[in-house]
């Protein structure tokens, strides 16, 4: 089973492509991680398009089982609220087309999957995360891994993995 | 000049294609208005594939110059920013992919072009439309056409009218 992890944002969306193992003594498998990059400069729509046609391409290359979404429903300000949840309508529409099942975790979900404490610091769930995961074999300077909002979609592609239900 | 006017909602799209007068003194002619439905009872991802592949139908069939949306700024509460920010993610989308130019109003743009009073009632905005425009060819038991969001399409699509550069 292969899960595609994301993490939406108006401008850089993280993704992680990740194998679910034979059993839970096992690590999940990274396939690939990054982050899609649309240009700040230009406005909603060209950035929804860019967005919506590399993860059409990245569904098209991994054809994952199940898409996991990182989704807040918490805002600081509505100004972030509006332009996220743009970029997350483009991003289902995207599983919809492929009839991709999508589960949606909060960050605080994310944080007790991953660190096992939901008021854990973002750090400390990045941190996890590589712990959990192995990605030793993958060079951190290209298609924008070391930046934060990939290692968050590695976390939320670990959330589906740990839900219950697919370990029946 | 085709001019599509999208109020955009989670369930509920009100879309109406007005037609830009050759000057001031003539009505904008009304071609057609309605509501897109998307089921309720479904989840998020299917009911943004609706939107998606209905507002595509509209461009395909009208081929508008603009499209005029209704954006809010402020909402009551964030559980309607979101599902209504997804569902106007997937309208930029459609535009985006046409290279259509989008411009956007808030409800209070909309009031002050329509009753030309921003604290204007909604009953009276939606009085007013059907005033300066001519809907009386339509019936108006049919597409959903009674609903105040296809009122509110109409009225957005008349602020891209009303806007002076189109009048330049």
């Amino acid at each position: 089973m292969i899960i595609l992890g994301i993490d939406p944002g108006s401008a850089i969306v993280g993704f992680a492509v990740i194998k679910k193992p034979k059993n839970k003594y096992e690590k999940p498998k990274v396939i690939d991680f990054g982050c899609i990059l649309a240009e700040k400069s230009q406005l909603a729509p060209k950035r929804l398009k860019t967005i919506y046609n590399e993860i059409n391409k990245l569904i098209k290359k991994h054809r994952p089982d199940i898409i996991s979404v990182e989704s807040l429903y918490f805002f600081k300000n509505l100004k972030t609220a509006i332009p996220v949840s743009q970029s997350k309508g483009v991003i289902l529409l995207a599983a919809a087309n492929k009839n991709i099942p999508v589960f949606e975790f909060t960050p605080l979900q994310v944080k007790m999957t991953v660190a096992g404490y939901g008021r854990a610091e973002k750090k400390q769930v990045q941190e996890m995360t590589k712990k959990l995961l192995d990605i030793s074999g993958f060079n951190l300077r290209e298609n924008g891994r070391h930046k934060d909002d990939a290692t968050d979609a590695l976390g939320v592609a670990l959330c589906a993995i740990h839900r219950d239900l697919l370990f029946k």
